[in-house]
């Protein structure tokens, strides 16, 4: 005896390979297929349409498949109202809970469909009845309440995988996916800049996520410059960043000692300390800013032209700074924030930060990653934005030309 | 005006993703599509057809498209012999020559479709009149003669990209692609033996490619095993392994040091030249083994087996031993020979001779690669088995791993 | 005009390289040095005396020469006592103070010195006077209190780095440095199960830093094991090992999928939610232990031997778990302590986890750290404990291979 | 019974390193080691001279320590003339060779003592008689020839290990060791331009080795404007560096697609056989140029300015042109020629040419190596050049930021 259950999926589903990955899915778990209508889109804008019957052996398996068939952009066919429970107790879940893609995501109540609010993966999906009717968004599992209304099962959940664009050439493309070693580097500067250009020039909100290397391999100047010109409208980053940026200020001219040569790592350190020393000290970063303790640099350019940072405190830090948020729930509600809000993502040589920013973005968030290590920019990009650009490059050649791009007009 | 030729695909070619391909190239050149038929198949089992004409503004254009098409499984439809054209000098190809892929090819000569013997990427289709007929086969840029008929054009050729296989389960599954970080290190070796063992009761050909690293990291004896019983056919390496390892015989033993122990790389680096001496003073490995100098390792396995091995010289080699072939030629020859008569490779620790393999090498033959470096891992699987499979792991524990699976049973 | 000081450097001081290192620091820093005394160790257990002026252009420049020449191990001749200032404020410490190194530390108070209790690098130096007479211990920044007094200076401060050991031999040698790309794997194991022998015969503590790569790869059972039969007394993690440790135990088995095999990666994201959500529910991992809803796996053998664990939060975490520590000061604190009892510490594939584990640790503790990716293991080494050798190698074969060495005798 | 010889050493063989790796090596292989005299340098200037009796249990004991010791730069005392032995054959060398570093070498010869020329590391060390007095000379292995009178033992052998230079600063310093990743990549590439401009004003000749790398990365028309302008005195490359950057301006344009876009890899491959079958058809490089086929790119820059270039084959390659040297023995001996010539060597993105260029150069040629991954960066200043820096950055940042520091002025 068998299960069966029928599925639809509509859109540009061949070339963007949703088609071939259900077909993929229903194998690879053990069931069968049976397409019950196939209309192909004949021309590059005509849809495909197609319904097909799923079948496994057991009920549990046609669920495993289900899900995935949902997760990839299927709806099960003649659509019923997305089946709810109420969270037996504060951060747990359902047993069945519907657990989010970072797509686009439509939830039916009361026979209708309403959009998903701030779509993110991994999360429970939460609906609320308010005076304007209901309304569907995602929760950190942190964030369930005992009797929140929590999705289960995949009946009446739609989600719009990416598709395929019907014109190609931007790097921001269709799962260009990989990594751009075989591209040359000043040409993805030149396409990334355009895109900043454009996302300023919309109102737009860039947020760029940075690590202590991008002072270490001298950076910091060029990006300081583009918080200074408004072309940074939001910073994350870690304590270590922050420490850094800093430390150059108060002693890159100080002790007088060449900023730009080599550093001596272990007396540099010292230095570290004693920088997290003096701003907690007089308060904050923001307070040394006015104290005229700091007077250049990433920070001090985020704090005069109002660019708000989030500090994530790690295990790792010295210190902290006042500054840095030492939670990490604390902190990755601030980074959710962020993340909500951010039209074009830079993820600049930093694999904690970015995987953090990373975790609350949804698919359509246009986001470049930036590393010199290769494994951290797949391992970035497999997280799932389809419109991700990796770039393998070195931040400190890649940063000042970014900003000579942007700057020198 | 525009012009307009009409393709055809055939297979399971929306889970394969050759359907996708296939309407993403024609959108990545600027043409357009028209599909005149499509007939899904509407189950596991059950093949997909499409017919489509495709559309560009410039012949030019058009040419580049099908090129591509053709690479991914298209075939011009109605279907007229292959154009050839004579190469108008040694090692020179006719200007529009048809550049092969390393999937299964066939040829339509006189009315008839012929199969490609030995297919393998970036080559010339040559077409020979023999006897029995005409007989295709691919020819390298520096084997081409003058006068051989090499196909020009698409018109003719159809290619059998690899296609999903209709049961999931095997690791040397369809583009399982990337790498096994994320896989358990001791059942993927599990599955590499399972897959050795199957080849040899099929009396197929394991060739197994090696670099110097596994002599260094201790995997030699555990190798050396393999090759005495007999799960290794024919052996392909450069001058640097085969000297490691008959170092570690001539040197392991005689001068009292535990050859398991830390080595002392410079004086090791004596050993290493006075190696080559002294199997240069007999004439050869086969010599050195027949007088008693070299008793045991990987090299003195494929002598007293009669595995035949191939060492391909290399610019940065020592010596080199009198069996090492320096001209690159002559040596990627050998080497085409051996991957031409290979069931399965293992390519252990060296990216020069595995991409040299490799390259030889038909999608259908099934492809083991492992190497410590990721990149290393990841440049070899996009070569193009769709068969392979990629493993991240320390060669001087896997083999030794690999062995016990195999020999303790 | 120049300024000048006195040091004196006693014990095997050639072959440590440390007489070199002071005289490049002086070299480097733009000063001048004249030998006043030199007594060459004759032989290899006879120490090295050398006395030597220091000159410097500027008192300031001085400074930053004593300062190095202290952290390599030179004293300021004519011992006095060290320079005590209270701290400015809480967090604040006064303008030259002390930071230390990791090495071995004595301070001179009241004209006798004083060992230093828990050596950490890029630590305040805190002198208290108790009723058993004055003692000094290192303390971080966010620990310092105002009015503690606060070594400022380099005087009456001596620094015991490490030294060759006189007899060579063993991998947790004498900066060994690098990494183990060159060893042979399986004997590198074998010492390391030697090292953790020893410590279990004497009563110590081995620390296990664990990252999830350990469960992905096939390493769980055997870390288990080795739990279970006692050579674990203490480990590091974070929430997620935890999570995925605890997932395989509730999933592996109930969903009826051969834990060995391939996971799905997406689908196995939903069940890392709901663990953590089911662990939630009752409390806790040791709550999960006692109702039986855990059977196996690290965290079980942990509780049920009672090992202690850190689970130190990120802001990378799903959920987290109850037994997560989210606030990264409260974490570090927890860590330093596990740090400060060890005695020997494996960090198996994490970075994050290693460095802050790491940083607490003293330079005399033995340290193994094994990562597939040589920058990990480099950048943990380069931390500087003299006493840790690191081993590029695949965490899936090393931890079966070094549980099969301790175990199956 | 022991066995004892006395060594010497001179310099400034303490902050060198050389007195305590000597020691080291005495301790490390078993022996003893008494100092009868030490005279220490009492300043900077001022150099060291130590006496010291070695003890070993056996005569090849002592023979090992002696060795290693003579490699560190100890001389034996009470100098006698070197031992000199017929090669027993062509290629190969008398048992107890003396296997060469890549320092500056002398040899006593009836009583004097002779310089080596060209010192390169690992290869026998060759007195001949000439007309002029006695000469000697390194030969590798393969070119020994029967009846050549080669040094066997350490008597008589003087070699000169890098010194730390008396002052600080340059970055081509002593034993800068390790690789920049926490440098400021800016500042790198200035001193590295800075270096070139001397080579140039002195007449000295740069030889740049070149990978494939610089031209997808878009390094290629920054490089040829070098080589244009006279910084490049001659090329290291294989086949494949100079195929790409031949193809691109035989393709670049004609086929209407913008070169700084990106690459079809495939499609590109085809036109990577049709540059080698067209530059084949007209002979070579130099012929391609004369006949206007390629107009542009560093291999045009080379024929137009005379700079010479070797292209190295390998087993990889597709073709290969005609001015490729297929045979590595062949390929070694020009790359050889080019290495002993130069003043300067830049590596750029590439293992293999790299490893083959640094095999034959002197440890006191300025080297820098560029490459994206650390580990090759690692690998090449391992090899020995103590004036190497190296640089982990991206290719195509690099090019054009260096070209941009030399010509823009």
């Amino acid at each position: 005896m068998t299960v069966t259950r029928t599925v639809e999926l509509e859109g540009h589903i061949i070339d963007s390979g949703t088609m071939g990955r259900c077909f993929g899915v229903v194998m690879d778990l053990g069931g069968e297929f049976d397409v019950e209508e196939f209309n192909v889109g004949r021309h590059k804008h005509a849809e495909t349409y197609c319904r097909m019957r799923v079948i496994a052996e057991e009920e549990e398996d046609l669920r495993a498949i289900l899900h995935e068939l949902n997760q990839n952009g299927a709806t099960v066919a003649d659509p019923r109202d997305a089946t709810l429970e109420a969270a037996p107790d504060d951060q747990v879940v359902p047993v069945e809970f519907y657990s989010t893609t970072n797509h686009p995501t439509f939830v039916r109540v009361d026979g209708a469909w309403i959009e998903v609010e701030d779509p993110e993966m991994d999360c429970a999906l939460v609906v609320e009845r308010t005076e304007d009717g209901p309304a569907a968004h995602t929760k950190v599992l942190n964030a369930v309440d005992e009797g929140d209304l929590v999705v289960t099962g995949e009946t009446g959940i739609r989600v719009e995988p990416p598709e395929r664009p019907r014109n190609g050439g931007s790097s921001f493309g269709f799962m260009q996916g990989g990594v751009s070693s075989e591209r040359p580097s000043a040409s993805l500067i030149e396409e990334i800049a355009d895109e900043m250009r454009e996302v300023r020039e919309n109102d737009g909100t860039v947020l760029v996520v940075c690590g202590p290397a991008i002072v270490h391999s001298g950076g910091r100047d060029a990006l300081a410059d583009l918080v200074r010109e408004g072309y940074v409208d939001a910073l994350s980053a870690g304590n270590g960043f922050a420490v850094h940026d800093l430390e150059r200020d108060l002693y890159g001219t100080s002790l007088g000692v060449d900023t730009e040569s080599l550093e001596h790592p272990r007396k540099g350190h010292k230095h570290h300390i004693y920088t997290i020393s003096e701003i907690g000290r007089v308060g904050g970063i923001e307070a040394a800013v006015e104290e005229g303790i700091v007077e250049e640099g990433v920070m001090y350019q985020c704090i005069q032209n109002d660019v708000p940072y989030v500090l994530a405190g790690s295990i790792r830090d010295d210190g902290p700074l006042p500054d840095t948020i030492t939670d990490a729930i604390e902190a990755q509600d601030a980074i959710r924030e962020q993340a909500h809000e951010a039209d074009l993502v830079l993820m600049l040589s930093t694999l904690l930060h970015s995987v953090a920013v990373g975790n609350c973005l949804p698919s359509t968030t246009k986001t470049v990653c930036v590393d010199i290590n290769p494994a951290t920019v797949t391992q970035l990009l497999d997280r799932g934005s389809a419109q991700a650009i990796g770039m393998v490059t070195d931040i400190g050649t890649f940063t000042p030309m970014l900003a000579e791009e942007l700057l020198e007009e």
